[in-house]
């Protein structure tokens, strides 16, 4: 990406993942413009282009592309719960709207796709923790099953068409600029309730087991991704450590000096018990690493919501 | 299935498959329904409920599917060539029509569904020869990418909702009532430009390797796969072993007692170079195996060719 042309868009660069993205890319003196339904942070973008659009609108979609050499591809127009009530609909404003972006990709000759995809739900119920990239991929819910499958028509259009992509599959995210709500997001909504003295629903016996990395290291390794020469195109990003929601909760707590209010609801079925990923390839092939320690992410995080006033 | 209730559906049961699955199910007493766009051999179908419908058609689907525990799901309305050119609409008549299917099903209370995917197109060009359940899935072609993608929804609703089904991933399937054109069936095709004194239009130097297995061996299979209480979901019905072009023109030849004309044209991008399953899992499991030898497969076909007089 050179500095003074707009090389690079972000397709949901309105949203959580996106504006941070947007944020370093433009403060690295990257042009870059921003695509999306809707922008929730629009003071936070100084010098990025907003495109508002439906990612469905293959028109908006193409003229937002234009110019562009990479994609990031940070759209899914469903939460993991939400998808499962959808699953047709899923289908097609993802995976067709994602066929759309491939053909426009390869037309407008788009050099990188780097797409976001699920390092806690593509691979399901597996056996193998930490889990590698080779693991097999049952996803239980519909969320991962498309996910996947927008992984496999990347694929094929770099065998067919030569459109070079990277996938990066993240594991649970949290940090500045992350809302509650939509269900996901848990360190943002414990976050949330505390501050403003509600009580925290948790689904299930908070026993779950998941791999928190802080956004700044997701965002770093889209931008090694966006670079990678290598032979590999799907890296796990996470922090390589599991952690039960108990110890989340201990952590927000230490932070505040306060107690958090928790109240038990029914687990859900697309919930896998242990999720965490083996970031070796990521580490060794692109000189990635996450950085931010957990304790760090947590405070920050924290410091974010307090200055924001949300 | 019991024998004197309508409890078992064949979708796609006009097709070459469903054909010989329909006729076998009814020459055992099964009362079995036929549903599909259209049915190539009517005459064929003795005891056999024909319905016509498409499988985009959730209200026709929903009709076939009444009193039926059993749902065989053979349809797959592009050919691995022409899905590559309507990627989108391939999942929408397929992927998403098969979502139709399952929600049905699960309506319904239908008790199985067996799938007809692909063993020679969903792995894509795997190292691994001859190639298991368990290794990976890289398609190269959108067809294999919406095959697997329906495999993933049919876990998905066992997982939420308890439908069970079972995969069977056929290899290049040949015999009686298959019919050349729509660039497969390349024993159907040959045989027929043979009877016919036609070329025959070799995609590249006839070198890659299919394992190639007879129709009456898989409708055995189907019908294992329909009673199966195993463990297992997915399993490869093939010969096992591995055949190039140069090999299957040489065996009809040598039952024609005639050379072929054969004329080379490019190779297809979605063509593997080989592609041999292994079949301990369904020798195993379901204690299934292949009882054609090729030979004998390959002159039963003939025979019925000459029977015909297509």
């Amino acid at each position: 990406m050179t500095k003074c042309e707009p090389t690079c868009v972000v397709l949901g660069g309105g949203g959580f993942l996106g504006v941070n993205l947007c944020r370093r890319l433009a403060s690295s003196g990257v042009r870059v413009r921003a695509f999306g339904r809707r922008c929730l942070f629009p003071r936070d973008l100084p010098g990025v282009e907003w495109r508002q659009g439906d990612f469905c609108d293959a028109a908006a979609l193409a003229s937002a592309i234009a110019s562009c050499e990479t994609v990031f591809h940070l759209v899914h127009s469903y939460m993991p719960q939400s998808a499962d009530l959808n699953m047709a609909d899923d289908v097609r404003q993802n995976v067709i709207a994602s066929l759309a972006l491939l053909e426009i990709s390869r037309k407008l000759k788009v050099k990188r796709i780097v797409f976001v995809s699920s390092g806690g739900i593509v691979y399901g119920p597996t056996l193998l923790m930490p889990t590698s990239e080779t693991a097999a991929t049952n996803p239980i819910s519909a969320y991962g099953i498309s996910k996947l499958t927008i992984e496999k028509y990347l694929q094929l259009y770099e065998h067919h068409y030569g459109v070079t992509f990277r996938v990066l599959r993240v594991a649970n995210l949290f940090g500045p600029f992350q809302l509650p709500g939509k269900n996901q997001g848990v360190i943002a909504a414990l976050i949330s309730c505390a501050l403003h003295n509600k009580e925290f629903e948790m689904w299930g016996d908070g026993s779950p087991i998941r791999d928190y990395i802080y956004v700044d290291d997701v965002v770093d390794a889209l931008l090694l991704a966006a670079a990678d020469k290598s032979e590999e195109r799907i890296f796990n990003i996470g922090s390589g450590q599991g952690r039960d929601l108990h110890q989340v909760i201990a952590e927000i707590e230490a932070h505040l000096g306060s107690k958090l209010a928790v109240r038990r609801t029914k687990e859900r079925l697309i919930d896998v018990p242990v999720s965490v990923l083996a970031i070796d390839r990521a580490c060794n092939i692109l000189g990635w690493k996450p950085l931010t320690p957990f304790n760090v992410g947590v405070k920050q995080t924290i410091e974010w919501w307090r200055s924001r006033e949300i």
